[in-house]
């Protein structure tokens, strides 16, 4: 299905590019971005006929794979129906996205206020979170992403927040459960649980329940290192929120819709949060789509008194359209299962394989499609390959280890000192073995940074 | 193009509606969503038959009409190829967009930075003018929205931004002109201009010019009261902006892409800002789109330190394809001349004509197909039809007016005491002069709460 390489047009595309695109989290002058002419499943391609096993799943969004048949038949079905009408019209596909993500949400978060991604899903939890409590604090963990718009960012606990932060923007961070590297010297999960649900009630007690409006946590951390909480973990953070009268926001932005092999994060541990964010796996970015699921309580809040938030295109239809095929399609084809047995029966025990063979993967951790290797100067010391936000010189290692997965054909996802294999969905057994086949051969770059 | 009539289709898609969307805006069990069946030009229709006269836009956003056959199909195409692509490759759609928009930008704006809409862009605006100056406080209008999420909501000078309100966003609110209302006191257009830039100086000098980052403009506020300034405010602006080192962010997702007449409000004035943020009109909202267009001095400043901000979906395949026939088939078929044409000829004299016959309408301003009417109980006293952010009783001319619109076959854009004509820049002569005869009748309606 690739197109035929034609680098000449790869050159144009680039140079169009570099004269008028603005990127994202980048010093402009100092990227060279890949010109991608198109993409497959798990694959996608540039203009000179190479070809990447995306174990990126781009941005942790394409959980379906790219130009999945069923998706791109009802987006093009859709444009030709309704490209678009305002949020205060009903429209079937509008109604039916939000019938089909109420159908799978946890509990009773039965109602869905679209948006256009994440970051803004993060914005309108908060803002219901606090009018529904008449309370302002929102505590957010150390060690994770909620997006770049002012509310979401100062709640983000990376290095992202620090050029966007407002000291005075209502957010206490804490720390969550994080065994390998823990911040309460605990040497067991059980410990590590226990240590951090009381970590977390000190803060309460000292920042005055009666001040805190929502807890924001990330059901799985994900950029952050997809450190899968301990067992007791979140129903323990449940029950504090329940005594203290305290909102519990679960972001699944990114774990939620397959990713971690259940179609939510919160499902391994029966938790129920009081609103949950969605984005990127809801239609897997094929058209730009977040949204906040509702309980039925806070929903509640606002049916007579207004909610005071909205935006042009909350539930824009042609992005409930590629919902609904998506989630009609991961339903059908069993993709949230294939994304639980990709996990048990290749992913996890081939990363772990690979852990055993370089002495520069600390730790191996996750579920589902959903994996990071801890990547370590040290085995012992549990030093990082490079230092906490690491840049140039610095980032060496990383930077070397990134180069060698890319020029073997593996488009990896990496941040700090870990790669995570975040493949598709629907990766095949085979795609799978391959990508690790692939780690294998780069992480021996890493090695050499070690001892 | 209408298609069959349903009603219990369309009363199957309100139930769905009603039981899990969450609407903007709004009280969740107060409304009565009109169940929407199809659209297209300047038209759309329900599922029982009933027909409107999109005098609306939407939310002013489908600038081409709804379903302009040449964004459909590539959109369509586009789906085909590629549906999505994380923001750090480089693609042909998206540098292609971003190059027809710098074109089209005024000055050295050439550099395009994509959001998912208009609030983001607002937001990152921001951010870069704050990095740019090493500067926190930024200045808006009373009398302006800018957006939902934290940031832009911080900044908007209308009741929407009351509940979300953060007394230490870093944001100061000065006025704008707006002769009708002067607050300034003044009889002329040239004393109110003249007057708004002193205070506007006055207020700088107060706060500290040397603390503050940037003011952001509607160039004409939009959803505010389409109050086009006098010549010289912008102008005037531009040099306060450039005595004191301030950013200049003029806000165009509502007034740019054919809005005014011009493909930009900008270019009635040849004011050039240092950035300038769009949505809506950019792809009519085909697909979720909005962004910044950068100078090249801002630019340059994160051309080796990187730019701290981005999102999963900036510079979206689907959206650019969209942004690209838009701006294609708006240059092809002169559909901002038609919008300026439209307003001189036909909305401007034929609104001005229901202003002499209709004693509940104080004064009708307006360029392009961009036109408010201020409707008022007394014309003398010029005491507003209904007082500012009234509800419920309070607001019953208002509510009756909008009914009989709607009853009419005309779908308006009510905002306060006001009526926005506000049709797409596609909007024919027949359509505009059937837009105002339904208009006349329903301000008959509005007559009878007057003196």
């Amino acid at each position: 299905m690739s197109t035929q390489p034609d680098p000449s047009r790869g050159a144009a595309v680039k140079a169009t590019d570099r004269a008028h695109v603005f990127h994202s989290w980048s010093a402009q002058a100092l990227i060279d971005p890949l010109a991608v002419a198109g993409a497959e499943g798990s694959y996608f391609w540039d203009h000179d006929g190479n070809r990447y096993l995306d174990f990126s799943s781009q941005l942790v969004n394409t959980n379906i794979g790219h130009q999945h048949p069923k998706v791109v038949a009802a987006v093009r079905e859709q444009a030709a129906r309704l490209c678009t009408i305002a949020p205060g019209f009903a429209v079937d596909v509008r109604g039916e996205a939000a019938r089909l993500i109420a159908e799978r949400t946890p509990g009773d978060l039965d109602k869905v206020f679209f948006t256009n991604g994440g970051a803004e899903a993060v914005e309108n939890a908060v803002r219901m979170a606090r009018l529904h409590t008449g309370r302002t604090k929102v505590f957010s963990a150390y060690r994770s992403y909620h997006g770049a718009t002012a509310a979401a960012i100062n709640l983000t606990g990376d290095p992202r927040r620090w050029p966007s932060d407002t000291a005075s923007a209502g957010v206490v961070h804490f720390w969550a459960p994080f065994l390998y590297r823990s911040p309460f010297h605990a040497e067991t999960e059980e410990q590590e649980c226990e240590r951090a649900l009381r970590h977390l009630e000190d803060v309460l007690v000292f920042e005055g329940p009666q001040t805190v409006a929502a807890i924001v946590l990330e059901t799985v951390p994900g950029t952050a290192g997809i450190m899968v909480p301990p067992p007791g973990y979140l129903p323990g953070v449940r029950k504090l929120c329940d005594k203290y009268g305290v909102v519990l926001i679960l972001d699944e932005v990114m774990a939620g819709f397959g990713r971690t092999g259940r179609w939510f994060a919160a499902d391994h541990w029966d938790v129920v949060p009081d609103l949950l964010t969605f984005a990127k796996g809801v239609n897997s970015g094929y058209v730009p789509l977040g949204g906040v699921a509702i309980s039925a309580e806070i929903a509640a809040t606002f049916d007579r008194r207004p909610y005071p938030g909205g935006l042009t295109y909350s539930g824009h239809p042609l992005a409930c359209a590629a919902a609904v095929a998506t989630i009609g399609a991961m339903a059908e084809e069993g993709i949230v299962e294939n994304a639980a047995r990709i996990g048990e029966e290749v992913l996890g025990p081939g990363l772990r394989e690979l852990a055993e063979r370089h002495p520069s993967v600390g730790e191996v951790r996750g579920t589902g499609v959903f994996w990071a290797l801890e990547l370590v100067r040290d085995r012992a010391t549990r030093e990082p390959l490079v230092p906490y936000n690491a840049s140039g010189e610095d980032n060496a290692p990383m930077a070397a280890f990134t180069a060698a997965c890319r020029a073997a054909g593996l488009w990896p996802f990496v941040n700090m000192n870990r790669t995570h294999a975040v493949p598709p969905c629907t990766v095949t057994e085979t795609e799978a073995k391959d990508g690790l086949a692939l780690l294998d051969e780069a992480l021996t770059v890493a090695d050499a940074y070690t001892g």
